[in-house]
């Protein structure tokens, strides 16, 4: 590797959920897995600590209205599994993690359909004061009909309706976030006795289909203004949304060649929306399984095996693809009846009968829809930079897998081997996260449809 | 005082609202005023340490949707004073404040109309957990129409409908606090794989007037269940609302007899709900100002009278009274319409014109709608004590004078006196917020309407 400066950095996010099981189903159940103590402020403080002794950009933390509940019919299998659920209000988390950090950022989930424009801009922008303009927000649309249930509505309705709702609340909060108050608004002027100059704080009368709103955005300019925004939606209208809002998505790689297409296609999109392509940062997650040689990592990832459950993997599949597993079997091929409406999913994701559904699962176990990673910490640290070449990634999600036991070996290995390659900082960059990202900022850059009603 | 151990132990919350100007309205102009540091975190983390060192049962925050825009017919009087607004959002402080102290409680105030139970409900027993069951809820409905249009509605509804919805919205969120999760459902069994045993999580089917939904709780039971709740109504039908569902109430005493006959006739409408009058503790706000001397203080109280707003009290309580203060001249003799509705409001305000509304502001310049206590360490521990023996009061409401200087004198000072006397505690007793208050609990007592339906 020749040429450390020019080469692309890689970014690094954690990829976290509050609750006992996510990504590597089961692994909670092992002697040395700290998931269980989710509950507990002193595990997130610790976990933020950590974070950035790693030097990681970002604390990602999803999250979702609901309990997955299609697997078998019910939430049994999520609550026996801690599977998704029971789950925390990540929002709340965020400023204790913010108190004992100084330059890691915070990724929050918030939907985008069940929650009003001026509490959440109001709340988003107190993370952002609390943070010093280091927070990022997931913008997800909810997909659990258990979710819409417990939110008081009937079902998620239509996919493409989703965004669109989405689309209008985004719509609302940029207005809210970047319109209401002009710069210099605030005065805090003592002598005068002025703290803020009425002539610069602008009321909005937002108007929508779905959301109407007459208001002055309640929370003087945070540092970033609109928190630096995310999106994973992989859908064409997933898609279409991200290309237009996000300044950061994750994709699930299937292979880096297929990665490097929805990257390329991805940044088409973004052009097309008139913003640079390079405005959009794009991540893919990993489960990273390290240890000195490759046989000890491959040992150590078939000990951590013995603790998977893939009842906790089906109860997340089937309440993302909306297909029930527990209606096939595991260990025999599988047959479909003429009308079955999941046969080509099923198909693929049994290689067409090459696996049975067990197997497939099994292979899966400690990832989920992540890439898995086993080896030295050289060969992980050569996978990740060859993933990022190969396929224009900008960086990786690093997903859990034995808590916290995965994240310091990743930190204490294959941090420095990235870093020896000139592919990853050896110490953070200053300013908001939008800046540590982008290397300009604080705000959103002029192209990007927030500053265009200004 | 004789007999220090039987005599009523008084309760102290420190009364706050996350903004630059509130209750002693302007000081924030004062040079030694901190409270422009409103929007950073070290300052709320700084203030949580502060407030145990003073063994402060609770740290108590005011909050409100909307500007106020009733004083002059629009938001520029509280911007420029920076009374109330802007604001940040106080449930996203509390875990920063929760990591550096132990035993002081955080009571968040959250709208009963403007949330959905679900979600509303994930986020305070997030807090919970994370607190490790030092949470209370200030229930409120909003009165202010700008926070209602604010929140998408063409105004705040009429006040007995408000509180009917109210009443809806905290019977769904004990649905889901009290009745979804049985005691022992989470079984964190790593040995059998079983994180809880579905069998006993509940589907709560809530199917109100105002609010419906259908799902279990989505967060695993926190440590108090329901956080102790707190209200402050004051028209008949607020008090009914409290005398129904609250564990602390706050009154706006004027005199002691005044109070003294609130708190009996409010102990008298707890007893017929059923539940036992003591299980609500009663607080009365107070700004006090303290010296080595009653003369001291008294020149200490009129130093920082030069730095006050009458301006920002009008804000406030031409919002509140939802009267336009603005519309009344400042130094004459008031004259009245005869069909102006707000005669007996203003008259009352004035003393029939023995004053001007200048001197009638003047004279709550710094206390607000608070009792002022000015007087030597003595005089005001005893005034607390003299207060509290002759109207059945539990405690009081510190409220914000010079920040962070008033609430660091009373410490300091007043402290003390009370311990001296036998009416303040010297530690922390063990427990929740709840067990703390009441020496019972963590959960609601058996009385109280949440538990009926268990």
């Amino acid at each position: 590797m020749v040429g450390a400066v020019s080469a692309k950095q890689i970014r690094l996010n954690v990829l976290e959920q509050c609750n006992a099981s996510f990504a590597a189903f089961g692994l909670w159940t092992h002697p040395r897995d700290r998931a269980v103590e989710y509950t507990s402020l002193d595990f997130w403080v610790e976990y933020a600590r950590l974070a950035e002794r790693g030097l990681f950009d970002n604390f990602f933390i999803a999250d979702v209205h609901g309990t997955p509940d299609v697997y078998g019919g019910s939430v049994d299998a999520a609550l026996r599994n801690g599977s998704q659920g029971p789950i925390l209000d990540p929002v709340v988390l965020i400023s204790a993690m913010a108190h004992v950090t100084s330059d890691l950022a915070f990724t929050v989930t918030g939907n985008a359909t069940y929650e009003m424009p001026y509490s959440f801009a109001r709340r988003m922008s107190t993370l952002d004061h609390m943070t010093r303009g280091r927070l990022g927000w997931n913008v997800v649309t909810g997909y659990l009909n258990s979710g819409a249930r417990a939110m008081g509505r009937d079902g998620i309705g239509s996919h493409d309706l989703r965004y669109d709702v989405a689309d209008e609340f985004l719509d609302g909060v940029y207005r809210l976030w970047e319109d209401s108050w002009e710069e210099g608004a605030v005065r805090k002027d003592k002598e005068r006795g002025i703290y803020v100059d009425p002539a610069k704080v602008h009321e909005i009368d937002f108007r929508g289909e779905h959301y109407r709103f007459r208001t002055i955005h309640a929370t003087e300019t945070s540092p970033q203004r609109t928190p630096v925004i995310f999106q994973a939606g992989a859908s064409p209208r997933g898609r279409a949304f991200a290309a237009r809002h996000a300044e950061g998505i994750y994709i699930n790689g299937t292979s880096r060649q297929v990665a490097a297409e929805q990257v390329a296609a991805f940044r088409k999109l973004v052009a097309e929306e008139g913003r640079d392509p390079q405005s959009v940062k794009v991540f893919a997650g990993v489960s990273v399984f390290v240890d000195e040689t490759a046989e000890a990592a491959r040992a150590r990832y078939e000990e951590y095996k013995q603790y998977a459950s893939i009842e906790g993997l089906m109860v997340l599949m089937s309440g993302a693809m909306g297909i029930d597993l527990s209606q096939y079997p595991l260990d025999e091929p599988l047959r479909f009846q003429e009308n079955d409406a999941n046969r080509t999913v099923m198909e693929n994701m049994t290689k067409h009968n090459q696996w049975t559904l067990r197997e497939a699962m099994d292979a899966k176990a400690l990832s989920g829809t992540n890439i898995p990673l086993i080896g030295s910490a050289e060969e992980v640290a050569e996978e990740l930079i060859a993933w990022a070449d190969e396929t224009d990634l900008d960086g990786f999600n690093i997903s859990r897998t034995l808590s916290f036991e995965g994240l310091e070996r990743f930190i204490d290995m294959v941090i420095p081997q990235l870093q020896e390659r000139g592919r990853y900082k050896t110490a953070y960059s200053p300013g908001t996260f939008r800046e540590k990202l982008f290397g300009h900022g604080p705000h959103l850059p002029s192209d990007h449809p927030a500053t265009k009603k200004r």
